[in-house]
Formats: C-alpha cells, structure tokens, sequence
C-alpha cells in the first residue's frame, strides 16, 4: 500500500484528513474556503522575506528559528493545497504531471532556454 | 528507492527540477521570486471560484473542462512549493509532520471539535 | 490647493510620503517591495473573514473590535497602493478613471446587467 | 461640495457605485467576494513585476505600454478596495489618517528610521 510510504502524497493527504476528521471540520473546507486559505498561507510565506534582500534572505535560511518559522509556511501551503485537491476530486501527481507535460509544449528547450519571458512574449517563428 | 514511486513528493520534485533545469530556469528561482509566483498561482486559483457561490463551484467542479483549468491551477501551485522548498531546504514531507504536530497542540481535539475558531480566540481555560 | 481637502487623494499621498521620510523608508520601497507588501495586506484583510458564512461577516462589521481590525487592514492596502503609485509615477484618480472607461467599454451595460460573468465568456453577439 | 473634487475619495467612489449600479452588481459585491477579488487583483499587480529585477521594472515603468497595464492594475486594486470600504461602512481617508497615527506609535523616529524591521523585532528598551 502506498499510504505507508514517509514522502508519498497519499500518505500526507491520509494524515491530514485524519487531523481534518478529529475535528470535524470538513464543514468549513468550501473549495471557496480552502483556495482563500491557501492565498493567506501564500502572502505569510512572502512576508517572511519581506523587505530583505536576497542576500538576507539566504543568511535567513541558515538561522534555525527563521527556517522553521518559513518550513511551517510552506507546510500550511501545502496542507490546504491537498485539502482542496482532496476536496475537489484532483489528483495531485497526476495534475503535476500533465501541467509539466505542457508546460513542456509551452516552453520548448530551445525557445525558453536561460529566458524568463512569458511564452506569449516569444518572438514569432 | 522511493524516487520511483508514482505520488512520492522526491519523485515528483525531481520530475520537476529536470524541467527547470533543461530551460536553466534555477539563475531565476530565487526564493522572493518562487514565494511571489506561489502567491500569483494562488490568486489564479481564487479567481477560478470567484463570484460563485458554493453551489455553482461544485457544479463548475463536474464539468471537464473548469476542473482541469483548476487542477492545472492546483498544480501550479505545487510545482512553486516544491520549488520553493528545493532552493530553500526544506524537506516537505518532515515540514508537514511537524506541523500537524504543532498543529495537534494549538488545537486540541476536545476544544477545536465542530469550531472554526482560531486558538487564540478560545476561551481561558 | 488640493493638498488641504479631507479626503482628496494627494492630500492623503503627502502624508503617507511625510510619515515615509521621516523613517527613511524609501530605501526599501522599489515597486517589488511595495507590491509584495499589498498583496499581503490584501490576504491580511482576507483573513479576517475567513471561515465564516457571509452573516457572520455582516455581524462581525457591527461589532466595533471588528471593524477597527478590518478598517485597519483596508486602510494599510490603500497605504501601499498609494506609496506604488507614487513609486511607479501613476496618477491614481486618472488611472482609476480610464479604468472605469475601459471597464464600460468590456462590460456594456445591456449585456453586463445582472451577470457575474466575466467578458470573455460573453455570448457572441 | 467636495464631489466635485477631481481626486477626492467621495467623488471616485461615488463613480464606482455608479456604474456598479448601472450592471446591478451589488449582488455580487460581499465583503468576502470583493476581498478576494482585491487579493486577486494584487496578485496580477505582482505578476506584471514577476522574474524582474529592480532595473528591468525601473526600465517597464519608463515603458508606456507596461506601465498602462501597471497603472490599470492599480486601478483595479483601489476600486475592489473602494467597493469594500463602501460595502463594509468604512470611512477610507479617516481609516488611513487612524492607520498613520498607530503605526507612528508603532514606529518612531528614532527607533524605526533606516530600518525595515518589524516592530516587533525592536530591540528592549
């Protein structure tokens, strides 16, 4: 069974509908609710390296506090980005895979290479 | 090795820095630019619900084509997190845990049950 | 002069601006910053909404604690959109006016009348 | 009166309810539905600056085309913010000058100038 395995993501989402289900909070968890959720838990991640520099920001995570105050950011971003996958039917391996697929026809190797446009700024063929 | 599994996060995660660096994407991945993308790719989720109420985003969900435009989203979302983590050091799967632990802690189950509350607004003890 | 009337948006301007250089905060204001900085008070204001049905929104707007906690937020979102403004040169009441007319133009009123849909998923004409 | 005013508050607002009311979209515009829409738009505001450097958005803001799509995004944000404040009771200009007056207790002179650090990060007294 999967739901063993220490990185896989049913196993995480198993462990986190268990947590959701103690508490009986399902209730509150809208897909409206979740997405509005996940957004907030997205600006606290930016507002751990507001203001600074990248060079702060590096220094930053070589500070045990800062890094675990910014580890439990992207851990939120990632418990409600599961709960809303879980809750709106998306299977979120799957959905990774076939965004990366097109983003791979999107941005082919040698238009996108080393350039940061958006592919609707190429330049025409 | 874990790195096989199909929804294993270390799978995926490699999966995904491949794609980066085929396109050699990582001069551009500095952790304020991958927390601001997270943020932007958030927003698109919202916006894929907004004006709805929670009736028509449950339709909206039985329909192909509005569930992949937000499984794509959803996807999006991830791509950035585990980006983010890679360029920061997080171990995900650990950075969860740890918080659903923290978690357990603010909100016991005997005061959170069937609450929407935030910890800090229980009542003393 | 403008600058003296209650509520004209240069007068506000100047004194956000005054409050800045007294801090010596233009230094940290590039328009990056500053559009980081509103998108987290936007998640700010959105969080203290959340979890809650829309009638506990109306009864939490009558509730005097409340509302200063919201007013405060609203108020550091048009803090920010005005130091941007003023950063990135943009006139906002014409910005805001030539929006208005763009928006007339999107959204006429014999077919925008009543609907929440969006322009582009307007029916053919 | 000052409605008349080019840039007052009462007079924009008041051009925003207009045609608001002309679609009949009070109906769509709760508190939590015009935050979210406000989080959205200081999302798109980021993007239009996202992968940059602080030069490449000073050379954008110089660029006429990349700063009308900026300036429209601003717009955006104070109407959606407008709208909220209108919908929520909440008197803009009075919540900005309150805003000030707090944040100059929260922040002097003497101890916040040069510095970007949260107030809670001051050092003791």
């Amino acid at each position: 069974m999967s739901e063993s395995r220490p990185d896989s993501l049913n196993a995480l989402t198993a462990e986190i509908l268990a947590f959701r289900d103690a508490r009986d909070w399902k209730q509150f968890h809208s897909p409206r609710n979740l997405a509005a959720a996940l957004s907030i838990e997205a600006a606290e991640l930016q507002e751990t390296l507001l203001w600074k520099s990248d060079e702060q920001v590096a220094s930053g995570l070589s500070d045990d506090g800062q890094l675990e105050r910014i580890s439990e950011e992207v851990a939120d971003i990632l418990i409600y980005a599961l709960l809303f996958a879980n809750a709106a039917g998306i299977d979120v391996s799957q959905s990774i895979r076939q965004k990366l697929l097109k983003n791979e026809a999107k941005y082919p190797v040698e238009r996108a290479k080393g350039s940061a446009r958006k592919y609707t700024e190429f330049d025409p063929e």
